[in-house]
């Protein structure tokens, strides 16, 4: 795997700010693979995604941002443009966890990709509120963790998968098709670090359920959509979309059949842009650098 | 054009029901071109729309319901297994009246469509209430007529246009970007035969400015639905939606210029749907015999 | 699972066909499930599915076609229309033989569809020309094979598999991204029973390294393909395929990673359609009753 | 409409090609309203194109390019890195010639969009070699010229049409479905400057009747393709590729009409990508600054 830098940035548009920061990296060494920006011309913003090859780069690249390397030389244009920058380095794999409850086709989605070199992370941890997908974490020999959560003891419940994210270090939890709703309490621990797949085109048919609303509706599209978890149900920025074709041929159980594919799709590249560093929110919206 | 009769049928599920028509009209020398048929398991419903060649068929048949024909002839199996059915022959060509407020893209659409064949229909009126769609209106030879509707001669004006469409003895009323909401007596006057077109994935951003509402929610792709009209805003049986990708690249013009080609899309599809009798509406749905 | 029955029909096309099988059905006590029914035109070509719940009807239905029960009863229709029939009961699974090179990823796809419960058949054994499908076989609980082919051996590795499939008594061969080509004898044994998926969107792109030849081209789709393999390489009747946007960006591993997603989707539906006898094959064509 | 400059560089990929530029255009005042870059990493390629709003912009920009103002300052970067470069203004609209035959539905489409302000662009000359797009011309007030080719006279016709060509300064040819293969002599006139839609998803199908190729080869997909036209039949860079899924169902009156709608949508984002300076060529590819 190539060892690249990753860096993020997102401030007030103004003039100048590719200049700065291209001369910048120019005159460090780097050879840059990637470049894209983006302006918001009705909110004056400027959004940049640049990542450059480590080798010949004359700066220390430390994620967690000391106060020597790069951060250090870059601190005057970050301060000049008013700038919040991420900094993100290929070598340093997150770390994930992912929750599931029954349906597991997320979730064998995720592990086949992981397994298959799609997705550059550690899956350290499988949890679920069920076992059946206990075989399926043990053959890609994830540990799985079961946590039977019920209205009495979801608080205790939480207290435990937070522990255990702790513990391991947990970068970003997927919720693969995990039917329990997470506390404000927990949502407020991994702000944009949660990535949930809702099984309906958002915001239509949010809630419980979606497929039969869709059904109910009559419809002539389902959709599925991943977005990062905020505090209020099925609001949160929206990372990706996608939408099918049925018909009146389509009873429930071939609506649920056909969302499954487009689940598996929003959800596994919501997870592969988030670990690639390609996604910026600003608001409620994001900004997908592909 | 080939002289076909069509015949839809809507009844309780039971055994026999193809059996019976499939005999009846064989016995009559009906050459089957089309035939198709559905189950609503659930609901227990049949439906089915069967077309046939005119030519060696032995029975009249009249759309317009005479006492004789083929509607005497099929009384017995419509009551035996209480049928609701529809007879049009391809001959009647159905007549249509184009409604258009500023936006003028579907209009051109339709009636480009219309020139080169692809709806077999008489378009007999366009109305606006704006002039803009004039000259084409009458580039394509169809008169055009102006109503200047605001809140105090709303109801003047559409009793003004009822009278115009009893006159023309308009069928069908499709809504090409009409901005104006109908009213319950209006649309009352025509059910299941007002076609609009909504510029979003519904039920997904309802009313006004969808595209608005779409941008500010950063949702990923953008939906246009066609549907018939009923007193409820928006909220009629779906006959056609399609969506498309769009990124943080898209600002406002954007979205709306790419809902244009959806907006064409969906309303094209569901006119040509409609006056090919292909679309069957029981409760909030619809089958779209294809 | 519903014990139903599945009556395929193909034949010239003439008056009383739907007719005469209706009454069939019905005067046995049939609940029809699903029916559908194709004209071709241009070729004067009549071809049928019909699907009914066992429940209730009162003749024996045996796919292997004994002399009494169905095929007796329906002979005199059967002649009076020169149909080819086949005639298949849910009970029955077909048992498959699913074979893989080094690329598992629809290996890995139909083998979870399977355990999911969407594929309703048994696959009876996993073939390889490699060893690295083995874990995933045997995960699934499914006997693994390897045989090492190349140029001397490959007649005689052939004529084990072919005596593994006898032995099996293999339904149905799905060479999931199986890079061998099969010699025209072991091709002959399956007719319509060996299916492939090729990828590219066919007829374009054929033989090797089709994703280099489309980077090549410069296209803006790629696209996979799912056929019956005939002698004639990459030939065979199209059952599915689907397209996906690629722009300048994806370089070669970014058109390899969106095919995989192509060929799992054209692949699975193929071998589901293929399972639930939703296929008819004619000349180099192919109807898919949906 | 804004007045910007776009500049498009095409070079071998070296680090600091974007530290110059953007340095560059900010000291000359410029305010970026987009930037986009593509690294072909296989060739060792480069390729930019920048936007910016002339509102403050310190240097003239002249596209047909004089030897002061933007290209003299510019030459020391564009030789240092061995740049071919483009510069263009909004405001110097392109002259456009539209090439027809029978088949209306493209040139239409093009002249919709074109009088909807979607096509910043002058339309200066409908060639037809039939008369029947004639009204449609004259609707838009667009200038038609008739010429009847055929074998005898089609050098001579060719000859008047470039003089036509000449005559109204045309920029760029559309071949919005014309029929007649353009001569090597005519396309030398025009390099990258011509651009055809061709109704199949090319590489597939090339040359005559492509719908019945693919009505014949049992393809579940039917696409169309823009491309600009080079002395090879149907072999130019791709600009747009589409596809649309037909089943058996669709006869060829039915590909036709799905594929009218493909054709409609990629030559028309063709011709704009083309208007705005999106589109780079190299070799037999093409990047799409999108």
């Amino acid at each position: 795997m190539r060892d690249t830098a990753t860096l993020l940035i997102d401030c007030p548009d103004q003039r100048g700010i590719v200049a700065a920061v291209s001369e910048f990296l120019y005159r460090h060494g780097a050879n840059i693979v990637h470049a894209d920006q983006h302006q918001d011309a009705e909110l004056k913003l400027f959004f940049m995604r640049v990542e450059w090859d480590m080798d010949g780069f004359t700066l220390p690249v430390d994620p967690s941002g000391g106060t020597d390397g790069f951060h250090a030389a870059f601190a005057e244009i970050a301060t000049r443009f008013a700038m919040k920058v991420r900094l993100e380095r290929s070598t340093r794999r997150p770390r994930l966890a992912l929750f599931v409850s029954k349906y597991d086709h997320c979730l064998a989605d995720l592990l086949y990709r992981w397994h298959a070199g799609e997705l550059a992370c550690d899956v350290v941890a499988v949890v679920g509120n069920h076992r059946d997908a206990e075989p399926l974490a043990q053959f890609h020999k994830v540990p799985f963790h079961a946590f039977a959560v019920d209205k009495n003891n979801k608080a205790a419940a939480e207290t435990e998968q937070l522990a255990l994210l702790r513990r391991e270090r947990v970068d970003l939890v997927v919720l693969a098709r995990y039917m329990q709703v997470l506390s404000p309490r927990f949502v407020a621990e991994y702000p944009q670090r949660i990535i949930n797949v809702h099984h309906s085109f958002l915001p239509a048919f949010v809630g419980a359920k979606p497929y039969h609303q869709a059904f109910e509706r009559g419809v002539k599209l389902i959709g599925a959509t991943s977005h990062y978890v905020t505090e209020q149900l099925d609001d949160g920025p929206i990372i990706e979309q996608s939408t099918t074709r049925i018909s009146h041929r389509d009873q429930l159980p071939e609506l649920l059949a056909k969302g499954r594919e487009l689940e598996k799709a929003v959800l596994s590249r919501a997870v592969r842009w988030h670990i690639e560093s390609r996604i910026l929110v600003y608001g409620k919206k994001t900004v997908i650098f592909d």
